[in-house]
């Protein structure tokens, strides 16, 4: 059972646990700061397969099964998958999940997807309503740049305050079984539109979103920034990452010292030409996996708010005019032992 | 709390409610048979807007408010939203719900979106996150023809085995608070895909889905057909419907006495040139609110079975030659008084 607290959040009187996990992730992202904690890495951005789509289906597949693998567990032993990606009708997803034969319920928070899995996978345990769960989210360079800008074919040039996709994917096993690692509680995100209609700032668009979790999880949980090891978004970026700041400060929380962004981490900007940042579903999915979960799990850190952050980004919406507005999730993870 | 039983299904041990419903359709909704059971019709596809997309999410505004005003709750006591609906990166409901800030789940569930909601919805309610919750789901002709096949202006033409997505809205109030129609639990289902590969025959794509639901909920709850006043699929059409009874027939289950289709029910196909039936996120959720449950609170049915069917197509997966799988989500209705 749970506990509704504040005007947003839940702080669960028996945790799930985050049972296992893994991360896969492509060859850009190999050559990245985080480059060899990832599980596995694919360098055919096409996975084997004839585009990209199938291509990002085969890395959920992958991070799926490796994850139910690590975990000890068998597919039988899941009873909900909570799965998303960033393509029109979930295709990376549908096609990722079909033959696993689990029950899916797929979501839609762009690139906070993994929040929005962790958060709905962690009540479905926490409500005695499923043992294990798996949440999986995916995201890809190349299809996610056809969906939503240019072809890569077309050699465009892109903006300092643009952001490179993520490929890869991550999955997790929530579940009633102990760990290491326990959600304590979720602040789930409502949609805030600053009115941003640039398709290369997505940092902008995001970052008021973020801003807004943030602020009403430590009124809801009556904590201050000092009081969590980190607090971190998902694919803000340096761009969104200066304004998430300031907006907090303008509410009178300073976050500079506990703030840190998955986006920001994933890649060596300068060198890899990736300008403000990583951005994408896999790219929180695989940093939480790869690197916020081991430091939890060792004891370096013992209380984190994940929070990966979404652009409601559409070329139908954007082509007729329309701004593009934010989302974001927030999980409140604690080492448990 | 809830209790898991059988392979895919939840029992609810505290069912949450159905407090109050709204169904929001357009003109050629109007013109059916159901024409005058819903709330309020907008006859202008638009909605007075400038596109099909704004107008579809001016639907869903309009549904949500309208079930919050009838349920005699006000928006600040709504703890969350689940919504979806049919268009890439769920622009219908981003640009319908924002202004509600209400904390969103976004979800994906093709054309069953209405039970993946109620589903979610009833998970928050029972496992004791939220007193009040909103599940909502839209689909609009315009906005669906543009995104999966050709745009109105074309004027291709049609084969019988399509169907005419419902322009429309559908919100639903699940509260703790007793209502005449209990959520007893729910079955959820998992993605099918039998190879189909013609996006003009969606029922075939679904049927598949819609069998395994219904087959698995009457395993788990060890109960037959007749224990049913009424089995009702989402938007099969005339063609999902033989093969789902055929199918369940092969199963040794026969349905076809308690069988009802939302998308066969919601036009006069003969005279309204839709042929095999209605489809959309909207097609179940309209029908849900302004037929289906008045019949279960004024007694006539005490036991429904309510099964919203998806064909998980995308233009781009099909363009690449990959077939359309199906999914369907169970939500199990009773009287509660």
């Amino acid at each position: 059972m749970g506990e509704m607290i504040g005007k947003q959040s839940i702080q669960y009187e028996h945790p799930p646990y985050l049972l296992a996990s893994s991360s896969i992730a492509g060859q850009k992202e190999k050559e990245g700061p985080l480059g060899k904690l990832f599980d596995e890495i694919i360098e055919d951005p096409m996975a084997g397969e004839d585009n990209w789509e199938k291509g990002e289906s085969e890395f959920m597949k992958r991070a799926i099964e490796l994850a139910i693998q690590k975990s000890g567990l068998k597919k039988e032993n899941i009873r909900y998958l909570f799965a998303g990606d960033l393509l029109g009708q979930l295709i990376a997803t549908s096609f990722g999940v079909k033959d696993f034969e689990i029950p899916v319920f797929g979501i839609y928070g762009a690139c906070s997807s993994a929040g929005e899995g962790i958060s709905l996978a962690s009540m479905a345990v926490a409500g005695g309503f499923a043992d294990h769960a798996v949440a999986a989210s995916s995201s890809h360079f190349g299809s996610a740049e056809k969906q939503f800008r240019f072809p890569l074919e077309y050699g465009n040039q892109r903006p300092l305050s643009s952001t490179w996709t993520v490929t890869g994917s991550g999955a997790f096993i929530i579940s009633k079984r102990k760990s290491e690692v326990q959600i304590s509680g979720i602040t789930t995100g409502k949609i805030m539109d600053y009115g941003i209609k640039d398709s290369m700032n997505m940092g902008a668009a995001m970052a008021p979103a973020a801003a807004q979790v943030i602020y009403q999880h430590l009124q809801d949980f009556n904590r201050k920034p000092e009081d969590y090891d980190r607090i971190i978004t998902g694919d803000l970026g340096t761009v969104g990452q200066k304004i998430l700041i300031d907006l907090l400060k303008e509410n009178d929380y300073d976050i500079s010292e506990q703030h840190m962004d998955c986006g920001i981490e994933i890649y060596s900007a300068e060198d890899q030409d990736t300008n403000a940042g990583g951005s994408g579903c896999a790219c929180s999915a695989v940093t939480l996996s790869a690197f916020i979960l081991p430091k939890i799990k060792c004891g370096e850190w013992k209380r984190v708010l994940f929070v990966p952050t979404g652009a409601l980004l559409s070329t139908v919406s954007f082509n007729e005019g329309q701004s593009v507005p934010g989302i974001a999730h927030g999980v409140l993870l604690e080492r448990s032992i």
